[in-house]
């Protein structure tokens, strides 16, 4: 079995949230992150989301094979596309063991990003640093550690005019 | 009186995080962008620094005029180049208006670039997006409000291989 690249991807503020709040949609992001996400998603073999995330957008995430970070579903459970994970990383590499993905894209939340960071579980990182500050909401990973991961700096992209600016990282 | 220009200066990990804690110094930054940070400050007439933020560099700050923005201290209060000031406007503006201030840098932390984010004195804002995660931390901006500030990115500069990235931004 070929390890598969796992590449976050998210959109931030100037300040670092990735939402106001739990069920802030990503609708507050450009037009142009949007298509970008849309193209690298359509190159990834699987997707890892938080169960809220994945409510927020189950609309775009349902044609696509997902596996749903869920403390409280039971690893395994499956509906078509999707399969449930707890946040342990044994029982996810059980459930991708049979599976060959080459590409798996994480697209949060912030619990499902440090589940991914902590765990050695991420390659790296499509940062899009929108130019709007929220003051309050969710920071990018949760805050539950204090962690030193360092990363570098391999791409940057300016998206518009305003200036969204992608940055793609990887971990080092 | 010429309204002075206002220019915010903050160095940030991917996180969106200025510091680990209250009393953690600004040691973690790059050496490109403690240059980049020394050299606009020589260009700048005064800074206006928080308190705790005043105190973990109290030595370098010393010689240059600071005004210390602190709920404690009596607004007025002075020592050598250094007067204190209640987070309140028209406080800060009564300080300000016998001097001829072009331009003024806004040092931090949290609370004072909140302060002066929402007292519309924050025109400008230097922002170094570090390669490194902490996940928890203190934000940008003081988690008090629902914000909704917009910004244009005027340039971005990578400081060294591991890519440190400075953005300057105008507040549109």
């Amino acid at each position: 079995m070929i390890k598969p690249r796992y590449i976050a991807i998210a959109a931030i503020t100037l300040d670092g949230k990735i939402a106001r709040n739990k069920s802030h949609m990503s609708d507050w992001t450009s037009k142009e992150d949007k298509i970008f996400m849309r193209a690298l998603l359509d190159k990834c073999d699987a997707i890892i989301v938080g169960n809220n995330t994945y409510k927020t957008a189950i609309g775009p995430l349902s044609k696509r094979n997902c596996i749903v970070i869920s403390r409280s579903a039971d690893s395994g459970q499956r509906t078509v596309n999707l399969v449930y994970c707890k946040p342990n990383k044994t029982e996810l590499s059980k459930l991708l063991k049979p599976k060959s993905y080459k590409l798996i894209a994480i697209l949060g939340g912030a619990q499902t990003y440090s589940f991914c960071l902590k765990n050695n579980l991420l390659d790296e990182l499509y940062l899009t640093v929108e130019p709007v500050v929220f003051g309050q909401g969710i920071s990018l990973f949760a805050d539950d550690n204090h962690l030193n991961k360092k990363f570098k700096l391999i791409s940057e992209k300016k998206l518009n005019k305003r200036g969204s600016l992608l940055l793609h990282y990887i971990k080092i």
